[in-house]
């Protein structure tokens, strides 16, 4: 592999967590500007937009990069290229996105994040929501390829909703998520425990995983 | 079949029923703390996670066990596997389901169903929705094999809103959903008759789309 | 074919036309009860149901009777057989489904439809419905025969929004839904002119449609 | 390419946009009479059949004419036919579909589109969604060709909630949406801006989407 081949890799995969990031921001503004207080409205459309556009990056840039814009799958699952410059690349993807959201909704580009999500409930939410993003991408690797950003972002559509974090499941989402004070935000301090939970859950679901499918390669 | 493909398969049905029921509980409680109040927008919400669940659980863990994650399907339509090992599995895994969601979000792990669901209409309600659930799984692994969890996932939306028991469809489910107070709990003294009217349409299901396919077979 | 296959038709089609009508009518009496009030909300629970049923049924029973459910579709449409039991065979069941929906709610089973629908635009509103839907299915046949039932469920999941009547686009479900005095129901003396609109619209597509297709054949 | 053939290009065209307008701007109107002031519910109903009328349309008419409904793709992608004649039968249909829209819901056919759209953040929106738009259809016509209908529809579900604009990302639904008055309409003053936004969000998406799929022809 050539330097323009990693330059295409990097591009990919800070565009694509930025386009996620957001759509995750993004859409939680006008979610929570329409919805006159009514949250569960607010995440419906959250839930719309973040699946919706989970499948349209993965599908079109898998191909390129692998569309992992998280930096637990790139620890875990990432075999090839350099894990480091990939992680940096989601990081600042992460960055960029927040601050399109907000530009976009007339915000202060840069801001910080205020809600409170620092309860044990929430750390096992983001270890379930962790775990079940590392399976589906195993296993959807293995017996449903072609399906994999339709199961990502079903997943995902699951998890907004039953785990009590709302699932981040993603570190450098969690991190772009502290640069924002609107409805889908976080604060700094709640970041790291949120990532320790997310690195133990992805963890989890490669060690199991792997058990799952043996009975294949007999 | 030795008995770690065994193990396999009753992790599988253990894991993949205890995220079902967790999806279905968790989203659930979800719903009913922001929707203040407007069960539509609740039920939207619930139905939204359990079918994107469901899409995701069957595409991943078919290849394994089956992705039955349910009595009246494995009961009925199991041939090869022991029967009453898969049940355990199932009903275990729904039990741990119950206990994970409440744990996410700051609740006591095991509690009591209040929700009263004992009319007529509800038990013609569960009779419908476990006939129409088996058929879609018989007529689907005929006809449609590649999109069994899409069709699976879009009858039990169907359910949520066109039966008055807002479709439980599964005895595994069923018990699990005895252990919670909360918006999709059931009292334990409604489960029997509710169990009873899933493994009736169950059982018509069967026949009826034995009779329905013979055509091809000519 | 013998009488057996037939049988199994018919089966299919009253089966089907009575599952979609319990769905239509089901959906909006729960979301009626649900939503207190806010139509948008009901509408939307009324939609999901509506367009995962669709997507079940046609997959489903497509390969056994074609699954039309549709007095409109199979005039236009079908080919090889009797047209007159398979009608009768879509009104049986759409009645059967209205008094199923409201047995299920421990209503009265046969009521009589009080909406009234009744003017100009939504004449214009069933015209344009069915003239979608017809094309949907002709085009979608000969283009994309493998996502017929998602192409359908989709054309209905927008005319439930955009066309003023909600789509109803076929004479046996506009039928069945004069039986019910619940949110999806309509009066009994409006349903000529909306299952005359129907048949204009289906018409209009299968000339449109007809010509749009010819450079294929060339 | 004979003028019969043409013709069917340029009816489809037409035809599709009439009836991508009809559901933006039909079920704009349904949403806002339905939703009591609930805006976010509104664009739930408005996303969803948006998004389903976009899959079904460019299933159906994409074998035909492409299914570009869009001056801006028409502009920076069609090689073979006539862009002109192209772009003024999408411009007809758009004009077409916002006075069916409103026949059907007995309002006036042709209106004044009154609602502010002037601010930085949504013209930088209108970039944001067209950029997003072609880079769909220029890596998903590469990766994901059979999945283009439904890629197209997931983009613009995620644009309707993360773009401060709501996505217009098409110069002729612009045009279309200055006359109407109702919920999806826009100032016919505010429309250049949001035009010349989408054509500038356009070409960078070729721009980029070519350097990045260079690596596959390497």
């Amino acid at each position: 592999m050539n330097g323009a081949a990693m330059k295409r890799i990097l591009a990919s995969e800070l565009l694509g967590t930025a386009l996620l990031v957001a759509t995750v921001i993004g859409s939680g503004i006008m979610a929570d500007r329409l919805s006159g207080g009514n949250d569960a409205v607010a995440l419906l459309g959250n839930t719309a937009a973040t699946a919706a556009v989970l499948y349209v990056l993965i599908s079109l840039l898998g191909p390129i990069s692998g569309a992992q814009f998280n930096p637990a799958v790139t620890l875990f699952l990432e075999r090839r290229h350099n894990r480091g410059a990939m992680i940096l690349a989601q990081v600042a993807g992460g960055v960029l996105g927040a601050m399109l959201a907000h530009v976009m909704f007339g915000l202060e580009p840069v801001q910080q994040g205020i809600k409170v999500r620092a309860t044990p409930g929430e750390w096992l939410g983001e270890t379930v929501a962790t775990f079940g993003l590392l399976l589906t991408i195993r296993l959807g690797a293995r017996y449903r390829p072609d399906s994999l950003p339709a199961l990502v972002a079903a997943w995902i559509t699951a998890g907004y909703w039953f785990t009590s974090s709302t699932s981040f499941a993603n570190p450098a989402v969690t991190l772009a998520r502290t640069l924002t004070g609107s409805f889908s935000g976080i604060r700094p301090v709640d970041a790291p425990a949120f990532i320790l939970m997310q690195l133990l859950g992805a963890g989890a679901a490669v060690a199991l995983s792997g058990w799952l499918m043996k009975e294949d390669k007999a």
